[in-house]
């Protein structure tokens, strides 16, 4: 057998390409809109089996011995479709490493350049390794057939994205328009969460900055493109966190790739402790570092320590993992994570991107949540969960309504990233613009609690009645509102249906973004979805849930729930921000002394508007 | 010796981890601050060989039979500096592989994890293999050592970066200020080349975007990020370079990246054909794909032939280069390429970010101006060098003046890069001012010559005078002019000495962005240097090779030349842009006619700013 494997794999141009891991993966995930010849779900494996000319002919030889039923009721009212697949892996384990080829000795090395299957006589394939065809006899590469084939695929398993024409508008938010000014719908997913998008303040200071120093920064940060408004947004995100120093990028995603893949790549054998659920740009940069990658369950703490433990104390580790995991709500345990870093000398490299400027008192992040009222009280951080953590990195794209992102940490390691990390020295800055009005935006968050805070009751009150509606939400303790759906076409149906029916645009979360059979609306509320908008939004919401036939929470709980929906007993989750750091137990109070409700309102928003506008014009 | 050497790999940390070729390469290049135990410059080999325990020794050891000469004249009048030096490898062959590690087993597998060499003893190491620490006993990992360790390394080598506080000023262009709004400079080392980033159709068109849609996209491109801006823009680009589809990125270095990555990584046993002086974004995008990398020889073709010849012509093959070479001006045999492609059923990845804006009748880059007559006269493009090329990748942060990147070329390449592309798929959007502000850059370039004919004025003007000041310039046909220094410290005293002493600031490039011993200021000129900027600028840069005593061209000449500089009897090197494409054979027609020196001068500039602001409001 084993004999036989490698023989295989010496021949078959697929095999040969991909690693075991991955061929276990793919035996073990399944695409349910195929049944495999004997029934039942086919494996992805067997999927692209069927495209080879060996193999597919096996297994039409075995089907056509089995039967091959047809795929009952694939959409509409059977629910054929919510049949549970195990989880794809997000993480892959494929090679991804260039080669310099020395020719022509590496032809020979790495003879035969099989051709693409399709090209290639199917029982020649078999009979014996096929002679490397030479230039001048062999069919050239097809380019515009493996574009079209690529393209077929993502068809074929329904993951291939059609994007929504959707144009935001600032003074009427959370409202945009389509393709036309005149058919408008409301947003309910964007990640602007606190609409700093069209804050006034950001805005005027973009406005200014565009006409005092122009659209773009006219270099790299080492050639002319470094300047008062990327030190100024630097020291502004280092105060945020209470760290010495911080980085800016291009965007959080090249933060975290270039970051992960410089620190992996130098740090002598070092070894990357990756939550599963991570984020595609972590996963990238471990890729991209060439470390040794090691994948712990994710939010598992036991596991996560298994492996440090077997991991000797002098090995340079890092932990890689989120606070606010984006597209299930869920949070990571933070000091935990910390406890096991400083026991396994391990450093921690915490993504607060779905969590700064909506958590914390100064909008940092979960890791200052965690010590809300010290923050609060301006007491030392020193040992504070946020002071443990070694690298947070964060974005201005979404809670600060602008675009980049960042790192922040010691002053030695930011300064080791900026001296040798190419995604940050080779490309152009971020405009001066846009720095200034993230420096604005964060700023504003650091003095005004009252967005958060009227996110967090949005959120509250749609989770709540989504609740009530047998609504199938995926609980979790954060400002995400992720509904289960649990395929793919059926989750794109349901965003139409929204955007068409009920003007409301909820984009359909489907693989590789959630594993299959986990397909989503990810909804998230901000402050200004008031009330109107989000009974709205429940309306709508059943209505496509009865048209669609869409499974309710009861459903999945007499399958015995599904990630965390309609599970038996499941303990609650109780919201990060309590009712105290709402200020719910003062309104209460406030209301019970005869304040009326308004000003118990108020003072539970912290609205204090005026004296937030002064701090950010005294500090400019 | 092959036995001794697998041993030593076993035993050494550092061995284990390099590769040959990397090994082979740190062997032939040396650092120039440091002379070899027998005199002689040293390799980077040896310098890190004197870090080790073990290494170290037998070096100091040598170095005292043979006695160690320090180095004579490092700075100053002896130009020791100039010793020659091989040209550093900007391509490496690191392996860069993220493996997922099955522990323990793997601990096993990968073990012993060796301990930095810093930690270690040297004796022990040597004798015998230490045995793997165990978590209980072993001294966990210095990561502060770490970070001060590397950038020592950078202060060492003169490779840390020192940014310069930079304010360009809109309304003052080319001129801007330094820390305070009193110290004014000329920049004289943008990549707003054009002056775009102040032009008022651009930036009146960002203050209505930012004022209606908000500061930022809010999303990602699937996820509530996709608008009219994104589409209007891609829409642009595609018939700015006549191709069926374009895509935009966070920036180039990202649309290099992930294209070649996924590209590389998707096309079955892919090969990518390299230029050796290719940008980093370009050289991290193969190494990030997996594929099998063929280095040629810069703008070499016969090199590049030999190699494709080599290959078989069913493997999909990509050819990727730049039009203008941005560090040494130099520009792509692209024609010649195209051809190759062709013949070897490759397909071309051509990066013209220096170039568009820049060069041809519509500032599509050097595809298009090898075409000018073409494409001037609104003749079919069919069959066009530009027409040739399957991937045209561009930048909005340099000539267009503000930030992003985009892909250009068929409809079935785009989508699938927009499908498959985890750069593209996982990052927020750019922000919608950004985008519109970048399409009316773009659209008013293709409208009006007058900005790209008068930068290659300014720089041919530049250019002349620095030859006749025996100042060298590396010789180039394009918009770029490299004055070569050839040390890192003295390139940055003379960049310092310039901004201080003269208001000027022209920042040096040392390694990693140019190889070791070809340290440069680079000089970009642009529409607003006018006489008295240029003037200032020649008469400054006399004075600070005269206080440094950098060699002249003449200097260079006598060591029979470097790099282009000072070369005897070399071939002139003819700018890309005709006397006639300048319109200067028409200026001295018109100047004949008597038609006057301004009215002369504004049909070389085709003044026509009126029409195209007419014209870029109507599009709008």
């Amino acid at each position: 057998m084993e004999a036989l494997l490698r023989q295989s794999r010496a021949m078959c141009p697929f095999l040969n390409k991909t690693s075991p891991a991955t061929l276990r993966a793919m035996s073990m995930s399944t695409a349910v809109t195929h049944t495999a010849p004997g029934g039942g779900a086919m494996s992805n494996l067997q999927i692209i089996a069927r495209r080879c000319p060996v193999m597919g002919k096996a297994l039409t030889v075995q089907g056509a011995r089995h039967g091959n039923p047809a795929l009952a009721g694939a959409f509409g009212g059977t629910r054929a479709y919510h049949a549970k697949v195990p989880k794809a892996r997000l993480h892959t384990n494929a090679p991804n490493q260039a080669q310099a080829v020395d020719l022509p000795s590496a032809r020979r090395e790495h003879a035969p350049f099989a051709p693409p299957p399709s090209n290639k006589p199917a029982v020649s394939q078999r009979q014996s390794p096929a002679p490397p065809p030479s230039a001048a006899t062999a069919a050239p590469f097809n380019y515009d057939g493996f574009y079209q084939n690529e393209l077929d695929k993502k068809h074929k398993d329904k993951s291939y994205r059609y994007f929504n024409n959707i144009n935001r508008l600032a003074q009427d938010f959370p409202r945009a328009h389509l393709a036309t000014a005149e058919e408008k719908v409301t947003v309910w997913c964007s990640n602007d969460y606190l609409g700093m998008g069209r804050n006034p303040h950001v805005l005027n200071r973009m406005h200014e900055t565009l006409d005092k120093y122009g659209a773009g920064a006219g270099g790299t940060r080492n050639i002319s493109g470094h300047n008062q408004h990327a030190m100024d947004l630097e020291g502004t995100v280092a105060k945020l966190h209470a760290k010495e120093a911080a980085l800016v990028f291009s965007s959080c995603y090249v933060a975290n790739d270039a970051t992960l893949a410089t620190l992996g790549s130098k740090l002598p054998n070092c070894v990357i402790l990756s939550d599963s659920m991570n984020h595609a740009s972590m996963i990238q940069g471990i890729r991209h570092s060439g470390a040794k990658k090691v994948v712990f369950k994710h939010n598992d703490v036991a596991d996560l320590e298994a492996k440090l433990a077997a991991l000797p104390a002098d090995v340079p580790k890092i932990i890689a993992f989120e606070s606010v995991y984006s597209m299930c709500g869920s949070i990571g345990p933070i000091e935990e994570i910390c406890d096991l870093a400083e026991k396994y000398s391990a450093i921690t490299f915490l993504d607060e991107v779905h969590a700064v400027g909506m958590y914390g008192p100064s909008g940092a992040g979960v890791a200052e949540h965690l010590d809300y009222e010290t923050y609060a009280n301006g007491r030392s951080t020193k040992g504070t969960v946020q002071d443990r953590i070694d690298i947070i990195t964060g974005t201005l794209g979404k809670a600060y309504g602008c675009v980049g992102g960042y790192i922040a940490g010691s002053a030695k390691m930011v300064d080791t990233i900026r001296s040798l990390a190419p995604g940050f020295i080779f490309t152009t800055s971020l405009p001066p613009a846009t720095m200034a009005g993230a420096k604005t935006a964060i700023e504003y968050q650091m003095n005004y609690q009252g967005d958060r805070r009227l996110q967090q009751l949005h959120t509250r009150a749609v989770k709540e009645s989504l609740n009530e509606m047998d609504i199938p939400v995926i609980p979790n303790p954060s400002h995400i509102i992720p509904v289960l759906v649990g395929n793919a076409e059926v989750a794109k149906k349901a965003s139409d249906l929204l955007l068409e029916k009920h003007q409301i645009y909820v984009q359909a979360i489907n693989y590789p973004t959630v594993p299959v059979g986990q397909e989503r609306l990810r909804i998230t509320p901000t402050p200004g979805h008031i009330k109107d908008y989000r009974d709205h939004l429940c309306q709508a919401l059943e209505s496509v849930w009865n048209e669609l036939d869409i499974k309710r929470t009861s459903d999945w709980a007499r399958e015995g729930g599904f990630i965390g929906v309609g599970v038996k007993d499941a303990e609650a989750v109780d919201p990060l921000w309590t009712d105290e750091q709402l200020g719910l137990t003062d309104f209460e109070q406030d209301l019970k002394a005869g304040r009326g409700a308004l000003g118990a309102l108020e003072n539970v928003l912290e609205r204090k508007r005026v004296q937030v506008l002064q701090a950010v014009a005294a500090a400019a």
